[in-house]
């Protein structure tokens, strides 16, 4: 028999639970046959969305969870206290191994802290980075670290580095990904201390395709499949890759209702403009691991819907197969910088 | 007779030089009687460049400058070196008081570097920021500082924070500028190290109308007339503006290009969408200004046309007129930090 691969998901977390998270889950296991899905969460609320689909009913179970953590918690505080939250019982189902993977739409204060806190960290790994996909004009770069972490030191950014490449080169099959540091020109001697620390620990790292300085300017153009920088750089970039995103097309979209002229070009550009932005939609690419945990925490956007919640436990799989952890066990274990 | 603002011109940086720097400088002269320019560069191509068109001879003066910094030059260096350079000549010109301004499009680490050595600090200022206007749902932010002085300290940012409300208030007409420091949530207990030793200052500040923190995805949305952060992260926001606007307006034309019926409509839809965009072109706004400085100094795109250099020289008028650094002066003076 095949092995399964088991995710549990957070049915209460993000903007439209349950109903997409259900709707996703739902979807995923009739794409795959392998998956088994644990659906976390307030039981008569998930069970009322299960109940307007056909699905296969040995692919799915859910757990009753009778807390929800909201998203304005202080989120170490949420941790400890609300253990019967789809969050913390979730990350518990990993810890103790019952499940692979666990995937959550909810604060992303909550998931960070409750992948240190309760699924732990892989010994040797200095800090688990956020790491999402962010659309690029020829494919997707992994932004390392997003998270919560800030005030980073050199010696963190060589590990993101490397669980990055890990990653990029399994899970998204890119062969020996290119590896940059973010920077504010493209010469070795400019940026802040810890660039300038780290660019030779980078240069000098035999695990890594260190290509050098990217600036800002040149993230969307695709030129490295690695983005390394510490949590407050990384979210500054993610967040204004979104907003700008959304508002450039929003503008684009109220600049084609002024005139009844413009109104029927609109209607003419509205597919083949619709396919192109796609490439440029997140959430095609399902959510943001948290590398480095004993097991696997995928936070998807608040905003996520049935597709990328889908998308996210596709990602699991592919994560599990791939054994990134036991691939980053190795590197981080025999990495010169941890003996 | 009405006193003439003298503003000091590169002719020879940037991407279009001298062609677009004259250009713009006789458009500016053309709109205002009360502009002298003083185009700084090599005599013989910038005259070459002024014989093309018409304009009043006495509002126009070429200094000739023998040298050129470019652009991958070591700032420092250059600076000490190239003392006949249009960037050194230029600056000496305002440390003179032969001119009230300097506006280049030339190496942007030279001008931050030649801003600071040979036009010098106002008496207080600590660091001069770089203060570039990047557009805005609702019109235009000031992002404070972009420059060159990365791992600033919380006193710095206060004075960007000062620097930036009264250019905001007196050269913008923004009445009470509404000032924000970047970071990576809204609440104040978020933050890195030097945003959460800035925040109480910022909040207890008489002098600025801070609103509290401002992620990365609200700026487009511009909820914030200043928005206070380190240079390192300011570079990052303004790079990334510019190439994401870039590499989406790319997207979408090439979308759009994709089918004959799209083809049509996006021969319909263009007028619209120019007019729409072109609030989102920050060369429209004119250069940056490198703030807290013995006179001003404006840095404009690399790329800058003659558009932006004539807007920036009449932002010099105004900054002149509206006397920017007697304000500055008086306020950083008083300010109780400095005492």
């Amino acid at each position: 028999m095949q092995e399964m691969i088991r995710v549990a998901v957070d049915a209460m977390g993000g903007d439209y639970a349950p109903a997409e998270m259900v709707k996703g889950v739902i979807d995923a296991v009739t794409l795959r046959q392998d998956i088994k899905v644990y659906l976390v969460g307030r039981k008569d609320a998930v069970e009322k969305e299960l109940k307007k689909r056909s699905y296969s009913g040995s692919q799915i179970e859910v757990i009753h969870a009778e807390e929800v953590i909201e998203t304005a918690e202080p989120p170490v505080m949420a941790i400890r206290k609300k253990k019967q939250s789809s969050i913390v019982m979730g990350m518990n189902m990993v810890k103790e191994k019952k499940a692979d993977a666990f995937v959550s739409a909810g604060s992303s204060g909550a998931i960070l802290v409750g992948g240190q806190v309760i699924v732990g960290r892989i010994k040797g790994v200095e800090r688990p980075p956020l790491a999402p996909l962010i659309p690029t004009e020829k494919g997707v770069s992994l932004l390392i670290d997003c998270g919560a972490n800030v005030d980073a030191r050199a010696s963190h950014l060589v590990q993101f580095a490397k669980m990055g490449s890990i990653y990029m080169e399994n899970v998204l099959g890119v062969k020996n990904p290119k590896v940059a540091i973010v920077n504010i020109g493209a010469e070795e001697e400019k940026g802040n201390a810890l660039v300038k620390e780290t660019f030779p620990l980078l240069k000098n790292c035999p695990d890594v395709n260190f290509v050098g300085s990217i600036e800002a300017r040149e993230i969307p153009h695709g030129q490295a499949d690695v983005i390394v920088c510490e949590a407050f750089v990384g979210n500054v970039i993610l967040k204004l890759y979104e907003g700008l995103s959304g508002t450039l097309v929003g503008v684009i979209k109220q600049g084609m209702m002024q005139s009844l002229k413009s109104k029927i070009g609109a209607l003419l550009v509205k597919p083949s403009l619709k396919k192109t932005l796609k490439t440029f939609d997140a959430t095609e690419y399902g959510g943001a691991p948290l590398l480095g945990l004993n097991g696997l925490v995928v936070k998807t956007h608040g905003s996520a819907k049935a597709k990328e919640v889908t998308n996210s436990i596709i990602q699991c799989v592919t994560f599990k197969e791939q054994e990134i952890n036991e691939k980053i066990r190795k590197n981080i274990g025999t990495s010169p910088m941890e003996e």
